[in-house]
């Protein structure tokens, strides 16, 4: 992985290279924190300890164990994730991008909504007696998760399948679902004390649903051992600390907002990845930075007149993937197109990418470049860990409190209020006045 | 549909009724002019004249023919739009929140990327022989678009398929598309004249698609005509002015950001629609307001944390609906749940949405709640038709150029000069020194 700060530098925010040497003291000294809370599994440093602690061989294990359940050895339909934010997305992330969506592996589908009738079409979809449905919710009460739960259930049992033949949870060490994999024998795997949800991609929370669609997981694992090898204390030694630094002294400077634009469709879910990341580590005592996800190509044709032409208030932050398929433009006898004729999609996908820099540059708007060899196992774990180790290194610097999220929690609770559970939140609730215009 | 503009009020950043009292008369100035543009079809101000310019029958008409010429009287596989930005993101709105996923209506296929490896999988997942492919670039040059259609020509031509048995275009009244509709007697209709992309979901680029996926357009464009009978010259008798006044008053106020939150997946591609047309029309200037595109509930685990405790620079406004299909939660076993016993899906979609209101309130955090009935086709068309509205007092307001988006072009021709075309635009791209931290 590379990041490319120069467009960073000089630009309307009045961002110097001699201001990231100013920094670099501080990010040495965070630096020496996040490697005694990697060394001491303090919590959410752990998380980057991830790629020496997981256990792939145990994921591996209750994968197969799962898919023997489920089908015997036939050939699965689709995995099922039942969680939400943390629990949902890492794994997510890693299947959708790297799962073979053309060949015979099973379709993933993400259960993290309640919305009703999406709820019933995305059920409707597949075949829930070739499926295996992985729940996931660190306490085993997370009011969606267990309420989709237990519509998956249902629907199992009135399609008169077993739901214990295809049902695997990961979990805390106690609860409510630690409880039912005991009661049930079910597949059971451990969420990994200390890594908060939305650091747990490179955990059993984020590695199960890929080994069952046929991820080389050991891969992804080795890539994030690589960003961990690459961590070193200084801005101008270490990838993911360049993007982390800067980021954090733009957003010092007034960047407010850090849009994410992967070039790359597989890397969709991963700006909704790093947008949780972004928001919830960051979020904290009237700090932190909006992240607002997008896609290149298509939203420069949504995006971009805000990003050169409106507030200069912003990182965007380009993702080019440097390798992959391509297909070539075939030749045309319509006027006018004869600048595509000896291009083909990747060449002008990687031309869109640089005008877009560009056309920041000439703005004077800061961007920088994330660049990765290809969408491969390895690429893409290493590029989960360095921006998890950028998003800590964002946190100390701005002395926030990086791995907590209170005010979710303080959510959840609202809304357990609202269901007519007595919490104390909900006794804070109180909406101001309605003003309704109709 | 109605607009609740009470949690704006009284928060952080200020805002007051005596506020939107004194920003009326502008309103009201703002109005007039919006009125004046819509009789006179000006440039831009048509697009909110198209409830009633708009010639659904020769929509009907060319569905009609372009099913006819596909599969004669057999079923559609799928209907897929060749387009980008706003030639592709209206019609994808109407017909994912209206198409009948579960039934036998065709599969919605939007190529709005170049991505080779995505591109190949999005076609090898349909029957190209059973399916009519829409071309969409007003200009006929769009270099996205003509790429993917070229590539889709060829993968027809390769199955042994006559894509001008395939092919429907909408372009403008003149160009490349033109020329080859008239050339190959292709079904063609035209992009109306003075409505920039991305006001056209209510016109034949974005009805086609939803009426060949047996969406009822007639009820569609009714909704829009409903929210055009709704314009008021005051705030508070226009839900339409409420939203876009409240937003701008914010905005001035500093809320950077509007962060928009579907409850309900349907709408998941409406938040897309919307982050276009707030941030191409209103990112002028220096000005505008950074949309940033969630959904509820799923990103209360993920951005509700930066919303309450970040920086107040944010409008966050939910989108709730109101009516529609239910599951109840089935009654469980499982200790500490008994709070979700009686509950339903929706109610607990529900119970979250309003959980966020109260815990931004609480936070004094400026929320607005947009409510439509149901996700119907009329409750849809006026949503559509009232958020541009909205869009257009906020620009009367803010003084900027609503209807033009010279940053993208610039973005357009700068792409055209990195692929050999020599442009003005291609000329002036100037990468800043690199900085490479690898």
């Amino acid at each position: 992985m590379k990041v490319d700060i120069g467009n960073a530098l000089g630009g309307a925010l009045g961002l110097t290279r001699e201001d990231l040497e100013t920094l670099d003291d501080r990010v040495a000294t965070a630096h020496e924190r996040i490697a005694q809370g990697r060394r001491n599994r303090d919590h959410g440093y752990a998380a980057l300890a991830l790629p020496e602690t997981v256990d792939t061989a145990a994921i591996r294990e209750t994968a197969t164990a799962a898919r023997e359940r489920a089908v015997g050895d036939g050939s699965l339909d689709a995995v099922v994730t039942v969680g939400i934010g943390g629990s949902a997305l890492g794994a997510a992330t890693i299947a959708e991008a790297l799962g073979d969506e053309s060949g015979d592996a099973p379709e993933i589908v993400t259960l993290d909504n309640v919305d009703p009738a999406w709820i019933e079409t995305r059920l409707a979809g597949i075949d829930l007696s070739r499926s295996v449905v992985n729940v996931v919710s660190r306490s085993g009460t997370t009011a969606e998760t267990l309420a989709n739960f237990l519509v998956v259930r249902e629907t199992l049992a009135d399609a008169g399948v077993d739901w214990t033949d295809h049902t695997v949870v990961t979990t805390g060490e106690a609860g409510n679902l630690a409880d039912l994999a005991d009661t049930h024998d079910l597949p059971r795997l451990r969420v990994p004390e200390g890594v908060p949800g939305r650091f747990s991609a490179l955990s059993s929370v984020g590695l199960l649903v890929p080994a069952l669609a046929g991820v080389d997981i050991e891969a992804v694992v080795e890539g994030g051992a690589r960003g961990a090898d690459r961590l070193a204390p200084s801005v101008f030694d270490a990838p993911a600390y360049a993007y982390g630094a800067t980021a954090y002294a733009l957003a010092e400077r007034g960047a407010r907002v850090n849009a994410l634009l992967p070039y790359a469709e597989p890397l969709e879910r991963y700006a909704e990845w790093f947008a949780q990341l972004w928001a919830e580590s960051l979020g904290k005592d009237g700090r932190g930075q909006t992240p607002a996800r997008a896609l290149g190509v298509t939203d420069q044709h949504s995006q971009l007149q805000l990003y050169r032409a409106g507030p200069a208030d912003k990182l965007v932050t380009v993702v080019r993937v440097a390798n992959g398929p391509d297909r070539a433009i075939p030749e045309t006898e319509l006027e006018g197109l004869s600048y595509l004729g000896d291009a083909s999609l990747r060449g002008l996908l990687d031309a869109e990418l640089r005008a877009t820099e560009a056309s920041l540059a000439a703005a004077d708007r800061e961007t920088v470049r994330i660049e990765i060899d290809a969408v491969s196992p390895a690429a893409l774990g290493e590029l989960l860990y360095a921006s998890e180790a950028a998003c800590v290194l964002f946190g100390e610097l701005a002395d926030v409190s990086t791995f907590t999220q209170p005010a979710v929690e303080w959510g959840k609770s609202a809304a357990r209020g609202l269901l007519g559970e007595s919490t104390t939140e909900s006794k804070q609730v109180r909406d101001r006045e309605s003003f309704v215009v109709e």
